[in-house]
């Protein structure tokens, strides 16, 4: 029921921008091929057209047509943003070995680790060769900053795991590179290409930071508290020991005994049979599920909170409604 | 003896280049930090300080100052350039699985593979911030279009391997995408960003392209031909069935039995004792030593006359000298 209602924002949204969609899949499939390498557009078709959401386009889209954008910029733009994102995805599935991703097999599965490191890299060129079309410099310097901010949160993440002790803010900083700095790219870009005032600039940028904060906290809370019916795994960061906010929050108001248990099954990775339903009965006795969601309801209300600096337009309600649903995927 | 003599036109421009190349050192050190992910300038430093020669970005320096630059952007352009290279060359040593580099241990051995491929994504959108520094979109139009070859020409080297049908054609694709790119791309936007003109523009751009072709193609050629005093290990391309000119030479010319043994041997990787020396014995007798040679040596020609397009100036004669080492290393 809550997944119903849940998909129909991103739905509207997809719908109120078809037009523009329609003109950023024209380009991404012209800019992905390559005539030379046939393997590039097999790897890249592979993820690229395996129905992915299109959110990070979409925030492009609706932020330029917002801010009243003319011409094709923005279309360039959103396939830009998808270039990196889909880069990000292949780098990511070799960095986690991964095997599986929106249930089919992973392009460094289905060819090798070294197809998908290289169309990544091929992909993140043809990134900044759409983005210098657009001739915004300014454009090119707040997506060379979120690239930058995301490889730098990938290596934190990854010097973090089995930490514990890792902060809040370490965990923050994560967070923003493994989502909220495309995220925040994509719509402050948006603004950026539509010529929008700096202050209106900064709120779409404010708007997409906070919504993929809240994003990614959410995403870390269901892999404790989600349900197969939701399509997530439950327990993979659990197993990889990722040091995600319901983790932090345990281990700061465990006793001795359950800090022990912490740093045995996440701090080692010596898991022993019923680990995981322990880690989640400790959640739930300490609170953590329930801070963990009101941590991700206080980001979405700043988002909401940045919209309400922008102008009235038709697609500004289906950006509320969509941080809405970041937090209803928890009811 | 041909090494001494060999050295010296590198030496020399280094010399001439000492207070900007202090520059770029300085500016590399400042911008492979990364205040959060220690793991980064440990691993960058690993390779950038591990004594490379810095030729890909002395030949921007030299391209801006034979063009007359003024100001600092040749410095950040030259930065720029030795982190895409050094980009490449983390992501290439994962493709590979290389355990050396220039006589150390590779970072994917001391470290893993997945901080080289996120520390080669982290230098590569650290280049592109330098880039935009420059405030040049001509600049981060060429070296953006060097990343895609780049990526292309791995990828096509990928897919190319243990095929002995290979064409020459795709072959100085591939050589163009390991090499002759960003040489190029080194020398063509150092012209851009000291202003010069168009005719000379083209002419440090065919220069690089040029030198980096003639790089590459005597690389290809030692790795049958060179010998342990020059450093270069023999047989690894044709252990890992890479296509390269003197093989592809020695196909053409092969009769029935020959190509057999060319196909089992590189084709399906079906190695045999003394196969090595079998490959170079046929490459002696079809001639393919010398042609490959030839080859190389028409590309410095070509290099040295692209100078002739340029003005006088101090570091003309080093950059034609550097040509000339080039081909020197085969004496």
């Amino acid at each position: 029921m809550s997944l119903d209602l849940a998909t129909k924002p991103h739905e509207a949204l997809a719908e109120w921008l078809a037009d523009d969609l329609a003109a950023v899949n024209t380009l991404i499939r012209e800019r992905m091929a390559s005539e030379h390498a046939p393997r590039i557009p097999e790897v890249t078709a592979h993820l690229v057209e395996a129905g992915g959401k299109r959110l990070r386009p979409m925030l492009t889209l609706a932020a330029a047509r917002m801010m009243g954008i003319e011409g094709e910029h923005h279309h360039r733009l959103a396939a830009s943003v998808e270039f990196i994102h889909t880069a990000t995805l292949l780098h990511d599935d070799v960095v986690d070995d991964s095997r599986q991703r929106r249930g089919r097999p992973t392009a460094n599965l289905l060819w090798d680790n070294t197809s998908s490191v290289l169309v990544g890299d091929y992909l993140f060129a043809r990134s900044f060769q759409l983005m210098v079309e657009t001739g915004s410099l300014r454009v090119l310097d707040i997506l060379a900053n979120a690239a930058a901010t995301i490889a730098e949160g990938e290596v934190l993440q990854l010097t973090a795991a089995r930490r514990i002790e890792t902060t809040e803010e370490t965990y923050l900083r994560i967070v923003r590179g493994k989502t909220a700095a495309l995220f925040s790219a994509a719509t402050e870009a948006g603004g950026v290409a539509a010529g929008a005032e700096e202050a209106q600039v900064e709120a779409l940028r404010a708007y997409g930071d906070a919504l993929g904060v809240a994003f990614q906290i959410v995403d870390d809370l269901l892999d404790y508290a989600g349900t197969e019916e939701i399509g997530k795994t439950v327990g993979d960061d659990f197993r990889e020991g990722k040091p995600t906010m319901p983790v932090l929050l345990a281990v700061a108001r465990a006793d001795d005994e359950e800090r022990a248990f912490w740093q045995r099954a996440m701090g080692r990775g010596a898991l022993e049979e019923g680990d995981l339903a322990h880690a989640q009965a400790l959640m739930a006795k300490h609170g953590a599920f329930d801070a963990t969601r009101d941590a991700a309801k206080a980001w979405i209300a700043r988002a909401k909170e940045s919209l309400e600096r922008l102008p009235e337009h038709p697609v500004k309600p289906m950006l509320a409604s969509l941080a809405d649903y970041v937090v209803a995927r928890l009811h």
